[in-house]
């Protein structure tokens, strides 16, 4: 039997309008970012998809994403669980930097390829911001060394990974039709994974936001088709 | 260690607002509703109540309402567990009817006691009315027999109940503060059971909206001080 997986990128963040690095600091949706939302909520219910069980991060402009998808999908009944395994990109010591500045100081090709470069680390926390990024109640029961300093592409993956195994592959494999609301980058990191695309060519790789990606998957979730609403 | 439970009540639907009996049709909250759950929220953010868990029934007025206070008291990564045994009780063959008109046709004094009694019944679902509900995606797992044809209190009070012990109470003995995010009638019967009201009284206990309702419980969890937001 065919499974279904659908991936929905938040869209514009207060952040992202500001032209800063975000990454866990938990920012609102811009009205924008309220409106892709809804507008993926609404090309779900015109496609008739059904979930049986939806995920998202611990970030409440992916929590804000899911919330209006099965609103305007008619399915708030939905389970809904979520896990900061789903969080974007731990950008380090760049968040709340303004992405203009950063390259005025450290350069465009440096930013580059901390944006762009599959396993290269950004500018870390210092053990003050860790500290308090730790002592967040969300992350509060987390081992300190779970809680990151700053991640690349890579090292969200794997982070990533042990979720979607115990729990989206799961659903799947039980043939249930699953939604992840999420970020560009942990939803990129399942995307790689799923699609089996190389370390290379994973970061050419870009979900737009309010336009549901939906993988229909065989018994071993390999991808038979995939395409955007 | 003092446990603390809070209770949110739905404000206003646009069913309240059309004056129908509402029970377990899925009807959305009005513009005045959403206000007063986002006026809940800044309260709780307010008295600096940190929730671990929240429960909400599988209406979308109750699931919103449960939303808003948690965006609002800005925890929205808490978990939200859905479940239709917090549901509103079930209005039987009355839901989507006219209060007035309820009453010019059957007396005032009959609907006085649909409304007001522990334990008479309101008029039943037809089998088609009840197949239809039971084939609703949110019921369809359940037997058959679970899905009610109408309640009243003390039926609501037996099917809430369970859940209550098997979840609600099991944190709270575990010691997480619980938001509890429902209907005047779960959350009526829930207080009967915690505070031990006879049925008699019961149905003068009216539970407002958008003023969260505090419990602080003993080990046992009796209640030691009870008191409005």
């Amino acid at each position: 039997m065919t499974k279904k997986l659908v991936f929905v990128r938040h869209g514009q963040s207060e952040w992202n309008l500001a032209n800063k690095f975000t990454g866990w600091v938990d920012v609102d949706l811009s009205d924008k970012g309220v409106e892709e939302a809804i507008s993926a909520g609404n090309k779900i219910k015109e496609a008739g998809i059904e979930f049986d069980v939806a995920y998202t991060s611990v970030l409440k402009r992916a929590i804000k994403t899911c919330n209006y998808v099965l609103e305007y999908s008619n399915q708030m009944w939905v389970p809904v669980y979520k896990s900061w395994r789903l969080n974007e990109r731990h950008y380090g010591a760049l968040q709340g930097l303004n992405k203009k500045e950063t390259a005025d100081k450290y350069g465009d090709e440096q930013v580059h390829i901390w944006r762009r470069s599959y396993d290269i680390l950004p500018p870390l926390l210092d053990d003050n911001d860790h500290d308090k990024l730790s002592n967040q109640r969300e992350y509060r029961y987390l081992p300190e060394e779970l809680v990151p300093r700053g991640e690349n592409l890579k090292v969200t993956l794997e982070r990533c990974l042990p979720y979607y195994e115990d729990h989206i592959a799961k659903d799947l494999l039980e043939g249930k039709t699953v939604l992840v609301a999420a970020h560009g980058n942990s939803l990129r990191a399942m995307a790689k994974h799923i699609e089996g695309i190389s370390d290379d060519d994973i970061m050419d790789l870009e979900i737009p936001t309010g336009s549901p990606l939906v993988y229909e998957l065989d018994d071993n979730l390999k991808v038979i088709k995939k395409y955007y609403l």
